[in-house]
């Protein structure tokens, strides 16, 4: 699975018109553009270094935090393919490192220290890599599709992801 | 957006295990695998024919009420990247003949009348298809995220399409 979310992010994202790479939810929530550069940085700061902190520290060592708005300078300036290039290759390093860590089923049961959270097990991380990437692709559609709320007319009662039911 | 579609369930789905494929949110709610079976329908039965009912009628014929549930037996004992390929020819066969109509700005103001919701214009149908892809994208990666509820442990807090919470 985690191979798949940059081909995934690629084929819906690569070369949309600037107004909905950049289209978000209202507030502060986020466009996809944003999303990619959130997605760049948990490569960087979360998963696998996260992952390394358990095997070499277990519970002694809390995670760093995770810096959630960190890709607002990071991406600035940037243009999203850069940013799908980008993420891309550092995923498909992550997993060239998780593959080289050689991990066996007692390793999973590893523990570690999320600094809010407390003490999680590296199974656990690895799920929630997982399951993380899945939750942006959910935002990102959800995001896209939400532009057409008006533009769909009538049809917003049968369009759960616009009408916000669950389901 | 329509041309993206097939790309992005492919990289999302194709030769992934087979628990993956069937998974889904209990009940009678739709696997991944459920879901594709249902856009194939939709391309047959649904947006172009519809657009087309538009552009002949107008407001004198309503639509053909659409099958939710054709797909159960219209997918019976096919496999998933068959669904796939399916797909995604067909996709390409609408996208075809929707760029066939020449279609003008007056054209999507053009009315038909939706069995159930009443009149809508060619713009509303065109645009819930568009909305119609995101939403089943989102189901999917949504239903996918959900097989991990319990493996992510104390993150499941964080983790929107697990928690249900929005935004």
């Amino acid at each position: 699975m985690l191979r798949r979310t940059p081909a995934v992010l690629d084929a819906l994202l690569r070369d949309l018109p600037a107004g909905w790479v950049a289209a978000h939810e209202g507030g502060e929530t986020w466009s996809p553009y944003d999303v990619i550069g959130h997605l760049i940085h948990g490569e960087q700061t979360d998963w696998l270094p996260r992952a390394r902190i358990i095997l070499d520290h277990g519970e002694q060592r809390a995670f760093d935090k995770f810096d959630r708005f960190a890709q607002f300078a990071a991406s600035e300036g940037r243009t999203l393919p850069t940013l799908l290039d980008e993420f891309a290759a550092r995923r498909q390093e992550s997993l060239r490192g998780l593959a080289s860590l050689g991990l066996t089923e007692a390793d999973l049961e590893r523990r570690g220290r999320h600094p809010e959270l407390g003490v999680v097990t590296l199974r656990q991380l690895l799920s929630t890599w997982v399951a993380h990437d899945l939750d942006h692709i959910v935002q990102i559609a959800r995001v896209l599709a939400r532009q057409y709320s008006d533009e769909v007319g009538p049809w917003r009662a049968y369009l759960r992801v616009i009408s916000g039911a669950q389901g």
